[in-house]
């Protein structure tokens, strides 16, 4: 299969996240893209368009299997396959993410914390041990993971990423400002939380 | 002064992130452009023009008083007015954005957590009781509340929306799958984490 478009993705994501959220509180066997398109806000045509690009045919007005939907999504994303993280910086927000786990239900499992902050390393962050920054390295090396979160102060991202990377990572998670640079072949994608909230509170001034 | 653009928030933003971030840990006095830009990615002639968008004059190759730019963004982008917010939907999620404590900085302050799940009614998430949905609508007048953050199923989050703006609500932090509809005047930010996730995990399956 070609690789997917990023708005393609998302929109996977956006139907994965609704059917497997409403069938863990609801047991429903079908689905409709009518039905789909309601919740979410899309052309059901678009709907059934993306399905099919995954090999998802629809039965008519029946609509679709749900677990087949789930399972196609899932193969096509990633999620099938489990795959191990390690969280670089302990402070608030990445103490908010340890102790989230809803990371599980789409494959990743965070194995380790590091910080350089001496009085973190030991202790226990949401049942995760907190690592000296100097053991990163090795450990993801022996490990083999793929996959680094980032809530570093900005200063220090870059040359963590570019540690992170020469012991083999092949994502970046990045929670800071900084732009990070990376050699192709390598993801970074950025998260500003916080550039919500600054819309928010402008939002809220005028 | 005139509405500022999306993009031009975003770089405040990152710049006001950048400094008070890096001054918590080493206080400075002043930054040039050429500093933020080298950290941030961003042209610093791009930075200049920012500064000088919202009344910040340099001062030549001393470049730019730390205190002063952090001051003028706070006021541009409302982060020096505090203002109150509630959470819908305690969760996984929800108790990781109830427990992050970083959100002060930028004037917010969670004042209450609302759910319909009736064993979470009562106990506490990260200092805060859970109170019923009953009690949302009459807490969100009474107190004039502004914003709310929406962690809630997918399915019931319109509904919430309606009642949230007819009690006063603002801006709309929304964090569930669904897209919202709500009258003009009002904000929804969406965040997609979820987004981010599968956009890794399809890379590293590549």
């Amino acid at each position: 299969m070609e690789r997917l478009r990023r708005l393609v993705l998302e929109r996977l994501m956006r139907y994965y996240r609704f059917l497997s959220e409403s069938t863990a509180r609801k047991p429903v066997q079908t689905v409709t893209s009518a039905q789909i398109a309601e919740a979410l806000d899309i052309d059901p045509t678009q709907i059934r368009k993306d399905f099919g690009a995954i090999g998802l045919l629809g039965m008519g007005r029946v609509g679709f299997d749900v677990c087949e939907v789930c399972r196609a999504v899932r193969v096509v994303l990633g999620f099938d396959e489990s795959y191990e993280g390690v969280l670089i910086g302990t402070g608030n927000l990445g103490g908010a993410l340890l102790a989230y786990s809803g990371f599980a239900r789409y494959g990743l499992h965070i194995v380790a914390a590091f910080d350089s902050n001496q009085r973190r390393i030991g202790a226990k962050v949401a049942g995760c041990t907190v690592r000296s920054m100097r053991a990163m390295k090795p450990f993801v090396r022996n490990r083999r993971i793929r996959l680094a979160i980032l809530t570093t102060p900005p200063e220090v991202s870059q040359k963590l990423t570019d540690r992170l990377v020469s012991a083999g990572v092949k994502a970046i998670w990045n929670f800071t400002p900084a732009r990070l640079t990376v050699p192709s072949g390598v993801l970074v994608r950025n998260e500003r939380i916080s550039v919500g909230l600054s819309e928010i509170a402008y939002h809220l001034k005028q």
